[in-house]
């Protein structure tokens, strides 16, 4: 049984305290492990890297088949059949239209002084993917880190994806070719992380970063930070669902059941402003579990972590919501719009009774890249703009120079920086000549 | 001497790539010390960062004096000169201006399936800004934190400012009042960064950690990541200049020197098309040094890490200053505008022999917390946007839901993710009632 909570409690809110405070991962400390394999391969290279992935994929590689070949992808590609493929495509034209939306302007603009003042993006040179290997090595998950990169610009994108035992997943293949990725590598854990950060004489190096992995993986890209730049350290999956007893309740249990299912610790709780619906959606979830694939999975997450809470109005659930800070946040009530100005801390945000989660992970558009464990309450989803940079732009002409350079002259003097007074004055007294 | 490079010596390209290579920063170990400096303010909370400011400021503070109340900011503003006063204010206001613009847009849109899609960007609720006590109290870079973070819409900004042994900047709190900060905390280092996060009895906890500091407070931030969001973590500061022999070369002098004083591992680099500039300018340099204020630390940082190159062509400059990435990148040349398009890789850029790198540090307006050793190859200056989340949206119809949900199933079915595929199944089947 999931926790059940009604806002009436007298131990409501030592009870939704408690919830926020679980604690769903305990990560085991690999880090001494992975900082040796990454001064392995920092040393030895290809070598290091083969070695490695004959340890642990059981694979024996040279350098001359880390990377799939044209030849070998072109066959994988093939194997897709035409409805996954349709679906892939449909996927990857979405995505790519949703974040083709994001590309930053640039911008300049002249000041009442006369300076010139403004920024300019530009793309990261190389990136590089993670993709798990086995159960967790999705196809989507391609798209949504890929897409966005080949939108922002990235020249060359690699993918690391081990094949354990030679093991390969043709859709994976398949969406990496769709996304234009350039080279996909067979190598994984923290020895890919190490040879895309610092490159060995087959993989060049890469400027960042992203997708997701086991603790080896995560542990790598903490480590490799600054050398390159990462993405988020992404935790288990959640879903915070708000309901008003006006949605199929059937829906919403399979709505929890979609995040439940992807690991034991994912979090699916529900908001309601209805005693009934929270009835209805406990036993359809119960029901599901007794025929689900997933159910030992599921039904874990939902024992151990999911939760129902029942409250009297819409706007506590939403000032409920705005503590969790849900990765996922469905609002299954009758007028979502009304109730969407008071959430302010979610990754994505989904409306009405016709819009399930699983839509945003595939085809909906958004990224499905989103922060865990209460961070959107200080970051957002990937998006094209984790594949850019900004460099600020600023020209002064003499007569900005003499309304402002004094000022700058009396700051530096002031933080005892005299070079920094005397590059200024130095103008400043041309000027004056 | 700095290292003299030419491009047409035989060893160039080992020389610059050995340059490229220089590590300049040591940073001693110290996470144990602060993992238990963390752990003990969790802990222990007020009592124990009251006893480590004891310890390590020789300061003794209460529950009640760990802020500064307003009488006492109104005490140690008043104490700031009417020209340095004049001086933060039209740099505040300018750094506001240009934050100002770079608030970013909302969207929602239509798409051909009936699909609602779009995003919504939100402000962090609070926030920490940690400005260093002693010698690196810099008022400017409260106004550069500061001011993007109320400029975004951060709701509770707090400082952490250290006072050893009671010694306080009377221009960091003006700088602090002048920005909207709305506490100002007299502890530092790990122990303030855990109370920050993790908050205490007195000090309510933040989303977001920025602000640069030492060794520990550095080792601090990245602990408490995840918990909180945090900026960079910055390193040594970092100037290229590049030279077509028509800039004074005292005011490359003064502007590589400018750079060079903050640190004694700060790195100055010149690239010129001109060998009579960089001799000019290595002689000004020297001749500077005799007399600067802070002539052993710009003298050491220019003898273990400046660097003066000599080019053929511009382009030849622009190339090599992309392989740097500078931190900041001063454009000394006649036609700074037909230059810039190849440069790539900089957080900030300087145009023209009127804007020295200086202005940029106080009155310029763009932010001057900016990506170091080499990261602007993948990431940016401080913004408005560090600040801020974006929440993705998206509304399916029951028509779009038909167009594009059966490949959301198809995908969910690849992925053996059962339930995510009937809970857009169950749907799509009441559509076909």
């Amino acid at each position: 049984m999931p926790q059940i909570l009604s806002s009436t409690d007298a131990d409501f809110e030592a009870r939704f305290t408690a919830l926020l405070g679980m604690k769903r991962e305990d990560s085991p400390d690999v880090d001494a492990t992975v900082a040796a394999i990454i001064a392995d391969v920092r040393t030895r290279g290809d070598a290091a890297v083969i070695e490695l992935t004959a340890t642990f994929d059981k694979l024996e590689l040279t350098p001359e088949t880390l990377a799939f070949t044209q030849a070998e992808i072109d066959a994988y590609c093939a194997q897709v059949t035409p409805k996954d493929r349709t679906a892939l495509e449909l996927a990857a034209d979405r995505i790519r239209a949703y974040h083709d939306r994001q590309k930053p302007d640039d911008a300049r603009w002249t000041d009442d002084t006369g300076a010139e003042l403004g920024w300019r993006w530009s793309a990261v040179s190389a990136a590089g993917l993670y993709v798990p290997g086995g159960q967790a090595s999705y196809p989507s998950s391609v798209l949504m880190n890929a897409i966005p990169a080949k939108v922002a610009g990235v020249e060359r994108l690699a993918i690391a994806c081990p094949t354990p035992g030679g093991a390969v997943n043709p859709l994976v293949i398949l969406a990496a070719k769709i996304s234009g990725v350039d080279v996909i590598y067979r190598i994984g854990g923290a020895q890919a992380i190490a040879a895309l950060a610092y490159g060995t004489d087959s993989i060049a190096p890469v400027d960042k970063i992203t997708g997701p992995g086991n603790a080896y993986v995560a542990a790598a890209k903490r480590r490799v930070f600054g050398r390159v730049g990462i993405d988020m350290i992404a935790g288990p999956s959640e879903i915070l669902v708000i309901g008003d007893g006006t949605c199929d309740p059937d829906w919403i249990a399979l709505d929890l059941l979609s995040q439940a299912e992807h690991d034991q610790v994912a979090q699916s709780i529900l908001i309601t402003t209805s005693q009934a619906e929270a009835d209805a959606v406990i036993a359809a979830v119960d029901a599901h579990l007794q025929v689900l694939e997933r159910r030992e999975i599921a039904g874990a997450s939902w024992r151990d972590y999911g939760a129902v809470v029942v409250v009297e109005t819409l706007a506590q659930a939403a000032a409920l919501s705005n503590r969790v800070a849900p990765e996922h946040l469905e609002l299954c009530v009758d007028d979502p719009d009304a109730l969407l100005p008071a959430l302010r801390h979610a990754g994505a945000i989904f409306l009405g009774h016709w819009t399930p989660e699983a839509i945003g992970d595939y085809v909906g558009g958004p990224n499905h890249v989103l922060p865990t464990a209460r961070s959107a309450r200080f970051s957002s989803g990937l998006s094209v703009l984790d594949f850019m940079k900004r460099t600020t732009l600023a020209r002064m002409t003499p007569d900005a120079l003499r309304a402002i350079g004094p000022a700058a002259e009396t700051l530096a003097i002031s933080e005892s920086l005299q070079a920094h007074g005397l590059s200024v004055r130095a103008r400043l007294n041309k000027l004056n000549d």
